[in-house]
C-alpha cells in the first residue's frame, strides 16, 4: 500500500470541479480508507482569476497557467474538467506529456480524441479515466470494462442525455410545448443557454460511441449512425404514444445483429410499463445485455455537480489505489481486438409509429396508404385525428399510423415519397417502436 | 503488464463451476485481452469422482482431493464454489494460508467466517473476492467499494434473494397458494429441495449484512436485526395490498437513522410503481443511496448459472489484472473505520399493513381498535372481508388494517395483545409499507 499522497491538479473549476473539491476536503477520511492514501489537492487552475466562487478549498494554490501544473513535479494527477474539444485536447496531451495521469467527465474529448489521447498516454505511461463522461454517477464504463468482464456483450441500450429526457417527461406530464419544456430545464440548470448538442442526439450519440470501443472495440462516428434529437417532437405526439400504451425516450442503442453492429440515438416508443419508460425527469438508465449475466440494468443521476463529481473521484481514488492503470491497460488492449462491422443503416428492421400532417380532403388516406402498401410497408392501426395547428375550423388532419415490422431502409423510401405529396404538410415523423 | 497465466483451480464443480469453467474455455480470447494475461484452469476437485458430468473442459486434471491443489505451487487462485460453512471455511483456510488466492460465490461463508478468513488472508497477503456472493451477477459489491469512493453510502434496499421474488410474483400472477409457487419455483430450479433458509429471510440478511460491513464498516448479525420471511404470507394478504396499490416484496434495507444503522429484512408493501414492486420472477434489484451519487440502482440476476459464473469470473480477471488486491486492501482497512451504533429493532417508525383473521362475532372490531388505540395507533383505513378459509358459511373474517406512522415497539405490543385476544385466530401479519 503506497503511503505517499496522491497530488491532484483541478483543471477547470465550474461546477462539476467545485463539486469535486468539495469531497475531496469534506470526506477526507473515507477516501484514505478507500484509497489507501491520502488525496491532496494541490493546484486548480481556472480560466478567469478574478471571478468569485462559492468555494474555495483552503491550502490550494490557485492560478490561471496551465503551466503552473506543468512544471510542478509533484503533482501525480490532472483531474480535467474543461468542456469543448480543442483547448481541452491540447491541455490533455501536455498534461500527459508532462507525465501526470488524467481523469476527465469530457465526452466530447474522449469521443473525439481518444484514439489520440491514448496513444498519447501509452507512450507515456499514464492513465486516463473517463467515468463521469457518461452517464454521471451510474458506473457504466467500469461495468463494461471490469464486472462484465465474463461476457460477450451484445447489446447496449438506454438513456444517456438527461435534459431530453427532463423535456420529453416534462412535456406529458405538466401539458407544455416542446419550447416551454426546454425554457423550464434552462431555468433549472438541465440545459444550457445553447442547448443544441442535448437536444438533437448528438450528446447521446457521443456517449454511445464511447460505449461502443469499449464494449464492442468498434469505431461508430456518429455520421455512421442515426442519430435523431427530440427537437421535432410535438406534445400531440408524445399524447399520440401515451394512448397507444407507450412513452417516448431518447434511445441510445448498440446492439450486435448477425454479427454486425447496429447503433442509433433516436426518440423510440417504449411500452409504458418499462424501466425506460419509467426513467423521468433527468435520470439516465443503461441496459446492458451479456452472454453470460443476462440483462443488468443500471440506473441514477445522469447529470449534475454531485453525481458527476461522484463518477469522477471514484476515478480518483481507483488511480490513486492502483486499479486504474490495469483498468486502462485492458482499454489499450482492446485496440488488439478485431472490430465489429456496423451494419448498413437502412437495414434495422422495427414497428414504426409514423405521424402526417395532411390536408383535410378527400384520397388524401388512399394516397398515403398506397405509397405504404407498395413499399411494402404493413399497416398495424391508424388513427386520423384533426389536427391542433388552428383554433379556426380545421383544415389539416393528423394521421398516426402505426406499422408491422419493416425496414428502416423501407420506411425512409415511403417517408420520402410522402413528403413529395402535395396534401403532406412537411416533413412526417417516424420513430421506431422499441419492443 | 503481467505475461505470465493466472493458475486456476475449481474447489466444487457443480452449477456455478461448471458454468465459470465453460466461459473461461469459450471466452479464452476476451478474457485474456481484459487480463492481461491467459486464464488458465489447471484443476478440478470435487467430492465424488464417478459422478457423470455433462460438461468437462479439456485437459484440466480432476482430483477428489484438496491436497492436490493445496500442493501444486503452480496454482495462483483457488475457486472455491462449495456450500455450507464448515468445509468451506476448512478449506478457504488451507487454500489462503498454501498461498492460494480466493474467489467464492458462497455468501453464508462470508457472512459467517469473513473476519478469520480476512485475517488469514492478510497474514498471507492473500487476497478474497466475493462479488458472486451477493446478488448474484449484480456488480453491488464494486459498486460499493469502487464507483461510489466518493458517496458517504446512507442506505442500501432491495430484492437480494431471487427465489422468495419468485415464489411472491408467482402466486400473485399466478393465482397460486404460497406451497404450490413454492413448488413451482422447486420445478424450475429457482428453490432447493430444502428452501428453508431462502423462504425465512436469512439468505437475504446473510447479504445485507456483508454489505453493511462494506457500506457502514459495521456488522449487524442477523439476530440483531428484523428478519422475517415470507413463509407465513397467504394470497390473499397478496390480493390486499395489491387491491391498495401496492406488491409485497421481500426487502433487505440497511439504512442511516439519525445516525444509527437500521437494517432489516421483513415483506415489505412496497408502491406498485415503483421499481421494486415491478421486479418480478428471480430477479434482484438494489438501490444505493449516496451523499453525492443520490440513487443509484443496479437490477438483474440474482441468482443462476451464468449470471453467477458471470460474478465470479470478473473477480478472476480483476484478480488476475493485478485490481482486486488494491480493492481487497480496501475491505481489509474498513476495519479501521468507526462502526455506525444500530438502532433498536423497535425504534423505527413506519406505516404497517396488519392483517388479522378474527372470529365473526360482535364487539370484536371494537375489541382489536381498542388495542390499537391504547398503543397510540391510528388507523388510515381498515376493510373487513370475509374469510376464504372455508368453503361453508363463513365463521371468521380478515381485517384489513392499514396504520398511519407508528414504531416497530408499539406495534409489537399491540399485535401481542392481539394474539392474546380469543377472537382472533393465529397471529396477526404486520408489514411495514415502504413509502
Amino acid at each position: 500500500m503506497p503511503h505517499t499522497p496522491l497530488n491532484i491538479a483541478l483543471i477547470g473549476f465550474g461546477t462539476v470541479g467545485t463539486g469535486v473539491a468539495r469531497i475531496l476536503a469534506e470526506q477526507d477520511d473515507q477516501l484514505r480508507i478507500r484509497a489507501g492514501r491520502k488525496l491532496h489537492l494541490c493546484r486548480v487552475v481556472v480560466r478567469d482569476l478574478s471571478k468569485t466562487r462559492e468555494y474555495l478549498p483552503a491550502g490550494v494554490q490557485i492560478s490561471d497557467r496551465l503551466e503552473d501544473v506543468l512544471g510542478d513535479e509533484s503533482i501525480d494527477l490532472a483531474v480535467q474538467l474543461i468542456g469543448g474539444t480543442d483547448v481541452a485536447f491540447d491541455y490533455a496531451g501536455r498534461l500527459l506529456r508532462s507525465g501526470k495521469d488524467l481523469v476527465t467527465a469530457n465526452k466530447a474529448l474522449i469521443y473525439a480524441h481518444s484514439r489520440e489521447l491514448f496513444e498519447i498516454a501509452s507512450e507515456h505511461r499514464r492513465t486516463i479515466c473517463f467515468e463521469a463522461a457518461v452517464a454521471g454517477g451510474i458506473p457504466v464504463i467500469s461495468a463494461i470494462m471490469t464486472a462484465l468482464s465474463g461476457n460477450r456483450i451484445t447489446a447496449i441500450e438506454g438513456i444517456l442525455n438527461g435534459t431530453s429526457n427532463f423535456i420529453l417527461t416534462q412535456m406529458l406530464s405538466e401539458n407544455q410545448s416542446y419550447e416551454q419544456s426546454l425554457r423550464e430545464a434552462q431555468k433549472l440548470g438541465y440545459a444550457e443557454a445553447d442547448p443544441t448538442l442535448d437536444v438533437d442526439g448528438t450528446d447521446a450519440a457521443q456517449k454511445l460511441a464511447i460505449l461502443t470501443r469499449l464494449a464492442f472495440a468498434t469505431d461508430v462516428p456518429i455520421d455512421q449512425m442515426v442519430c435523431k434529437g427530440i427537437n421535432d417532437l410535438m406534445l400531440s405526439d408524445l399524447e399520440a404514444a401515451a394512448s397507444l400504451g407507450y412513452r417516448i425516450r431518447l434511445m441510445a442503442m448498440a446492439k450486435l445483429n448477425n454479427g454486425r453492429l447496429e447503433a442509433s440515438v433516436q426518440p423510440a416508443l417504449v411500452p409504458s410499463d418499462r424501466a425506460l419508460a419509467q426513467t423521468i425527469g433527468a435520470d439516465n438508465i443503461v441496459t446492458i445485455t451479456g452472454s453470460t449475466v443476462g440483462r443488468l440494468r443500471l440506473a441514477g443521476a445522469g447529470a449534475g455537480q454531485l453525481p458527476t463529481a461522484s463518477a469522477v473521484v471514484a476515478d480518483v481514488v481507483d488511480l490513486a489505489a492502483g486499479r486504474a492503470v490495469h483498468t486502462f491497460e485492458a482499454v489499450l488492449r482492446l485496440r488488439s481486438q478485431q472490430p465489429v462491422g456496423i451494419l448498413p443503416q437502412e437495414q434495422p428492421e422495427h414497428r414504426f409509429f409514423l405521424r402526417c400532417l395532411v390536408d383535410d380532403r378527400p384520397h388524401v388516406l388512399a394516397d398515403v396508404t398506397d405509397i405504404l402498401g407498395r413499399h411494402g410497408i404493413s399497416i398495424s392501426s391508424l388513427v386520423q385525428k384533426e389536427s391542433r395547428t388552428s383554433n379556426v375550423q380545421s383544415e389539416s388532419a393528423r394521421l398516426i399510423i402505426m406499422t408491422h415490422c419493416v425496414s428502416e431502409g423501407c420506411m425512409r423510401a415511403a417517408d420520402a415519397e410522402l413528403g413529395a405529396l402535395d396534401c403532406v404538410q412537411g416533413d412526417c415523423l417516424r420513430l421506431p417502436v422499441a419492443d
